[in-house]
């Protein structure tokens, strides 16, 4: 600390303004940045995207729900007042802890305090084979590639003459029983339901199987049990298939495997594993399994005082259970850090980090849902009330609300989903047994029911 | 026609109904559709997108106005009250006329009458090495490549050091005076000028040039004279340079040449060459030099009187000139394909098919534009004014209408824009120069103005 507060001085003295810089505009990024808004200090915001994501709506990108520029908006924009934050789009390719640089792909950045806030990829585990079969869910690209892929699906069923193979392309599984898991699974039943109900003239989409796979005994197993049994059964008033307690031992183009089991599937989605950002791997500090950071109880690295992890790519620990990587987690800690380089700054002491769990909340489908907050346990229609209004109140910028809020109204009275384009040119995962599958013959095409 | 007629008595006979097959769900395709919504025929619609493309609204995709969502529509829904017709998600690779078949890239489709309405693509004449440093826009992911070449040059502009280069950047070369380069160069400076005017602190983005170069003497040279005068007119007072009468004769990742004169620019765009689609080419029959079909007064293939070839495919005359490929030709032509169809299954004759001009409209920017509707010729605001409402008139689906009016009226107020996402990973031509522009060192990064 002693350091940080002597190169503050120093860099004050010889340079003018304390430097700061924050890896990363997500959650926590966002949050450190804002709390500085008025701070005496030069701030360098590094981003790889020119936009902040609200990543608990991907889910509604991924099934059409939602266009991708409604659940973002340009961090240029959002920081647009904010005169004393540069923005720089840039990729980090490593820290140079001892030098108090920032390495990007094109450049240096050095810094007095600085803030890594880079987040979480999806990780399969040992099996990075695994990700050309079942694309998982984290950036706008992945929402997009998922929306075709499911799309296509239907497509592809439709003109599918084999019966068995039909069966295939309208079967999806989810691999993973956690909120986004749920969200999607919650979500693929409701189009194939309603939005979808009435487009096809060969298949019925209603048919189509939804099967969610959990490895532990029960969904969303963060939340309490009584919640995750009403989870279960509002998923399956829905028409999913819920596996809990069984494990996926391996995937490939036609479907996955539950050891011996198989289940025949074209369409599979991966919903299980986050990994932190490899930005932790290169600094060769201590990490826990998944790759974060083990941070001191104000959030910064053993030895390095004026650095701070937070959000998803941070291990802070409280009452001997880590902290959830959640987004209200990882703005608390912005907040947090922000305020410790201002009060390091001022001469005070800084203080340890204390997550306040405000509590959760996940969507199923239409008019289904569950939230805990402390002891407060509901579940259903005023749960899913709950999860949209906290959801529309925490999107970022008056916009994102309105267009949300809208698109919303519209779906919920139409049943209908906008963003239902295949859009993208095809590549290697999204054609899977395009090609393999028999395709419409004259026959086919002439078959009208 | 007395073929035809055989054939679908025949049909009708053996195997049940007529038989029409449509290629191309745009704006012929689908007026011929829906023309034979309550025909006694079987009908197949075969396209390589699910998604119908209200193309006039491309370049607010390009220009981060619009979401691709807004201004296309899934073919399924548009269709869904049709139910003679079937629709198929597939790529048309050839026709063969002798055996009135149609062969997809997996599969095949016996018709008895076949309407072709595949449409245009963007042409580089004999230069198809400049695709490459100048995208053109013709479908959804052009536009998305537009929009994040565009989105990019700022941002890299941003963080360049060197005030050449940074001048390169901040310059955008529009080839082709025609609408849509209007509509380009007129919406990048509204962009610069306003959406983007505060959100940087290196550059000064209403610094921007934006330069558009037309071959012939004047801007939309398919006007009246007066209104390309006016066109220019309200083009140079939003800023954009206008150079007619110069043709460009090279093309770079740096820039372009008129001749000896370099022009350095890092974005330029292609708004100039549209060829037919290649189907055409694939039947063997008589083309135009743009690769169009030429086509009998009523708009079938000399010798096949039950093939149709309707609007940017289709080379028709009308008083010894040809009309003009826009989207209410086609519609007509589409609407008078089905009408023939119908008439020659009634045994009635045929009739020559006879565009009615209704008028033409370009946008130039915010408030600005001009029309020309039989002899009323209109500039400005209310020619604007006039574009909106026909624009939002004939968007099709009350969604598209309603999202489209509401985006419109935010930016309108808001001087904001909805869409400015720089999404897609990086591939060759959006990247040029990007690795080899000098990049933000410490020193810039302290640099805040």
């Amino acid at each position: 600390m002693s350091s940080l507060d002597g190169e503050a001085k120093r860099g004050a003295a010889t340079q003018g303004l304390h430097r700061v810089v924050v890896i990363g505009a997500g959650f926590g990024g966002l949050a450190a940045i804002q709390t500085l808004r008025r701070a005496p200090v030069r701030l360098s915001v590094v981003d790889r995207q020119n936009y902040h994501l609200f990543q608990p709506l991907l889910y509604q990108v991924a099934t059409a729900g939602l266009n991708p520029s409604d659940i973002s908006g340009p961090i240029r924009r959002i920081l647009r007042q904010q005169r004393n934050a540069d923005i720089l789009l840039a990729d980090v390719v490593g820290i140079d802890l001892a030098r108090r640089t920032v390495i990007l792909a094109d450049g240096e950045l050095g810094y007095d305090s600085l803030i890594i806030a880079a987040g979480a990829t999806h990780s399969y585990f040992d099996h990075p084979e695994w990700e050309e079969f079942a694309p998982g869910l984290k950036s706008i690209e992945d929402a997009l590639v998922i929306r075709r892929k499911v799309l296509l699906a239907f497509e592809i069923a439709e003109r599918e003459t084999d019966e068995a193979r039909r069966r295939e392309w309208l079967t999806f599984v989810i691999v993973g029983g956690g909120p986004t898991g749920v969200e999607l699974a919650g979500t693929l039943r409701d189009v194939a339901r309603m939005t979808l109900a009435r487009d096809f003239r060969h298949i019925d989409p209603a048919s189509a199987r939804v099967i969610l796979i959990e490895g532990s005994p029960r969904v969303l197993p963060s939340y309490v049990e009584q919640l995750s049994e009403s989870a279960k059964r509002q998923l399956e008033t829905l028409g999913v298939e819920v596996r809990s307690g069984v494990h996926v031992t391996g995937i490939d183009a036609e479907g996955v495997w539950i050891g011996s089991e198989r289940i025949k599937a074209r369409t599979v989605l991966w919903a299980a594993g986050v990994s932190a950002s490899p930005l932790g791997r290169m600094m060769g500090v201590p990490l826990d399994r998944a790759g974060r950071v083990i941070v001191e109880p104000d959030l910064t690295i053993a030895g390095y005082p004026e650095v701070y992890v937070i959000g998803d790519l941070a291990h802070a620990e409280q009452d001997g259970r880590p902290v959830p990587g959640v987004a209200p987690a990882a703005a608390q800690m912005g907040k947090h850090a922000a305020r410790s380089i201002l009060r390091a700054l001022g001469g005070k002491p800084r203080e340890p980090f204390r997550y306040v769990d405000k509590g959760s909340l996940a969507t199923i489908g239409r008019g289904a849902a569950v939230a805990q907050i402390g002891r407060l346990k509901i579940s259903g229609f005023f749960a899913w009330l709950l999860w949209l209004f906290v959801h529309i109140f925490f999107l970022i910028g008056f916009r994102n609300r309105l267009f949300v809020m809208i698109q919303w109204a519209w779906s919920y009275i139409s049943y209908d989903r906008g963003a239902r384009l295949i859009t993208g040119r095809a590549e290697g995962p999204l054609v899977h047994g395009l090609t393999e599958s028999r395709l419409p013959s004259t026959t086919q095409a002439e078959a009208i029911k």
